[in-house]
């Protein structure tokens, strides 16, 4: 393991959050939030140190190789340090006084995810929650693709980090010339949130509550900077924006790529698109059914706005909740659980198992039946016209072996010493909103509750399960294993 | 598909249910118990009947080829229609008066599941009690590996019925010699089923309450003749017992071959064996510390007491109740469901996922974890010393994806309908409890509740899972396929 070159990264990484953060720094000056702006000052501090040291242990340019194995277990641990610097200034302003709770708060930024541990958001000062609404929008796209995106780096190393961090089941081609391409991904996603930022102004929102939650929105994160939510603005204008932005954000961008470049009947073929809209409006329909013959609410319009947008909500693994969903009927909840699982399409920034997963699954295990029957004649699995290797497929397998055990040991972690205080209900589905990177769950962490009253080691489980949902278990796990960290 | 040699073969089958059904009938005559005499006269006569009606249709001796895959379904459907007689005493009785209901009971009872609808099981007639008790003890060991083992038949035909009948992920050399083999597990079964008949009624359990709770441990059903379960009795020496005869029937009947051979070191040495046992013990203590520090009950031997009787129940997927699970603290309720998702060993009358597909699907994806790290060396995995093939892994893990998805889709259907009624939790432990086969969950279906409340609906999807848990899975999925029923 090159340790020279880890901390020449890492430095380089310290630099860039520390440039950042000074962004909430000059607002906390603006708004006159002083004990905000000296936690930012010092947290800027820290970085520009870490960076100068990074910078020291630069290592030549023929040493910056790295095996991609060592790559994957990097990544999880550059996560991890960001998180811990970037809880730095919620902790030092006292906004959230427990460093563990402040961990988990910018763990669930990062990762997308939208938990929270703060009760009173109105509370906090507006440039620590516009500090938070950032992390979302950093973590959204990869940390580390940005930085390969935006600094030269030996090809090699790149894509060892890149394939870490790039979500879904297959490493498209797409990526193959990495840098060019990650610009434009990262162009594509800019040039959405400011369009969702100009809606939002258009339609009433306040300039700095559009910002904030376009940022929530883009990354399918889900912080907001209000109590009620997107539900405080009354404002169906709002919520449709946010409805159709959600879904927008949970489409694999290579396929904006493939719009770009004029091959629009493509991009509208894929078999995962096709496949994530049937599932948005079956479930919609299902739920707005559920809804009406329990009559939850006045009528078939209202339940309607609340579905199209609490869906659209848990199936991007944004996690902005409208309506109170613990008190829906137990089908339109199961229903919710059920997607929240599945998630948005690969290379996009939702979480979840992802659609093109489950599609695999669903068809490899079809295949299989089929196979049973008449074991003579082998059929080959296809996506998008394309056979799928079986390589792809076992590793699909692989994933879901690993999604299902850490679900179910993360439920017996998440359940140990609250003895008698929470449901099974609570608990699983908090793990369920976690590892998917969605944020709130059913239950007493339903859209409205919050994680604030579980206990540190639960908060710290929890954190590590945003952690492997988002980097999809890999990395993390590979942090766990001495090998990764050998000499070449 | 051979409809003679089906017709044929259900026939004798019917003539089996018929030829058991007087034991009842005579104890209904014996206790003047007349409704429910004429109920088993009548369905005795419908057998007969059935019976003729198969031999007539025989085919002849070498016309009694079948394809595998055929005899996966035909061992499905045979599974069903059998259910559907055993019911008939029930609901002509008028002792269960609705036919869905009566249908729930006796698949329950098949499949060794024990989940019941009966609210007050002292007001059922005795003989219809021991019916009920009976069905489980001859679902234990499977309809058709009982008339394997007395009926002479064509060898071809004997394998692919028992293929899609025996437990557990590999179909063990043992059952090459099958008729012999089957013979010697009845014997095994029978003769551990009359000793704990004799041990209970030494602890000082009536006659006829020892046999019906023998036949519901042998079998690792769990349906019991008093209300209060093993619990009425308040008889530390009954419960010890039936503690660790549910652990003994939950072990792989062919290890009981190979100590009566005299291998018992190759026995006791079974990975799938010890890593039961582990599992038992690791949950036994740490739910007892769990009790302990919520202080559920007055001190560590009554925790322990509970613990040690509830655990073996639930992992044996048996489903005897002593303490009321569910005002368990949280913890203990989550192990408890993960055991029940673990079950028992493979070859075992216990349900679940098995010990050796965990074993399995831990070892491989610990494997794919280091292939990741490593590509270049890859292992071997290994069960008892011997290496698993490819084969094996990737239809353990299409096993784990099935029963993942069945879950899900179990848990949304069985939703439908019970608008506000039932909460996530009740539904989805009750999904748990009847696909693999364990009977009471948690929540409303807890140790003392049933399931007499749900909808007719959602009855028939709990009744599939429960066909679906016992045949595991493939029987069941391939009655739905047309290939199945074609002609060679």
């Amino acid at each position: 393991m090159n340790y020279r070159l880890i901390a020449f990264v890492f430095g380089e990484l310290a630099l860039i959050v520390g440039a950042l953060m000074s962004v909430p720094l000059f607002m906390a000056l603006g708004f006159h939030e002083d004990p905000a702006a000296i936690s930012f000052a010092v947290t800027i501090a820290v970085c520009v140190a870490l960076g100068l040291i990074g910078l020291a242990l630069r290592p030549p340019k023929d040493k910056r190789d790295l095996r991609p194995s060592s790559g994957f277990a990097i990544c999880g641990l550059f996560w991890i340090l960001i998180a811990m610097i970037g809880a730095l200034p919620f902790c030092i302003s006292k906004a959230i006084p427990n460093y563990i709770d402040a961990l988990f708060e910018t763990v669930s930024g990062f990762t997308t995810t939208g938990a929270s541990v703060i009760i009173n958001v109105e509370d906090i000062p507006r440039s620590l929650l516009f500090w938070r609404a950032l992390t979302q929008w950093i973590g959204g796209m990869g940390v580390l693709v940005f930085i390969i995106a935006i600094l030269p780096r030996n090809d090699k190393m790149s894509t060892a980090l890149a394939k870490a961090e790039i979500p879904g089941p297959q490493f498209g081609k797409l990526v193959s010339k990495l840098r060019f391409t990650s610009r434009i991904l990262y162009a594509i996603y800019i040039v959405l949130t400011l369009m969702l930022v100009a809606i939002l102004c258009i339609c009433g929102m306040p300039v700095f509550d559009a910002f904030c939650h376009a940022f929530s929105t883009a990354s399918t994160g889900g912080f907001s900077v209000v109590n009620g939510g997107i539900m405080a603005y009354n404002n169906i204008g709002i919520e449709v924006t946010i409805t159709i932005f959600m879904l927008l954000f949970s489409v694999n961008f290579n396929l904006y790529y493939f719009i770009i470049i004029g091959h629009v009947l493509k991009a509208l073929k894929s078999e995962e698109l096709i496949c994530m809209f049937l599932i948005y409006f079956g479930v919609v329909a299902a739920i707005t059914v559920d809804l009406c013959a329990s009559r939850t609410y006045a009528n078939v319009g209202e339940a309607l706005r609340y579905t199209a947008f609490d869906v659209a909500s848990v199936m991007s693994t944004t996690g902005f909740g409208t309506g109170d969903f613990t008190t829906w009927p137990v089908l339109a909840q199961t229903l919710l659980l059920a997607v929240m699982c599945i998630g948005g399409c690969s290379g996009s920034t939702a979480g979840g198992l992802k659609v093109s997963r489950v599609l695999i699954l669903s068809k490899s295990s079809v295949n299989s039946l089929r196979n049973t029957l008449s074991p003579r004649s082998v059929r080959a699995l296809k996506l998008d016209g394309k056979p799928i290797d079986d390589a792809t497929v076992s590793s699909v397998r692989h994933f879901l072996i690993l999604y299902v055990f850490i679900m179910m040991i993360s439920t017996i972690l998440v359940s140990v010493g609250d003895a008698a205080g929470d449901s099974f209900n609570t608990n699983f589905s908090a793990v369920i909103a976690c590892f998917n990177n969605i944020g709130p769950g059913i239950g007493v962490v339903g859209p409205y509750g919050n994680y604030a009253h579980f206990n540190l080691f639960a908060k710290l489980i929890l954190s590590l399960d945003m952690l492997l949902g988002r980097l999809e278990i890999l990395p993390i796990l590979l942090i766990f294993s001495p090998k990764s960290w050998k000499k070449i």
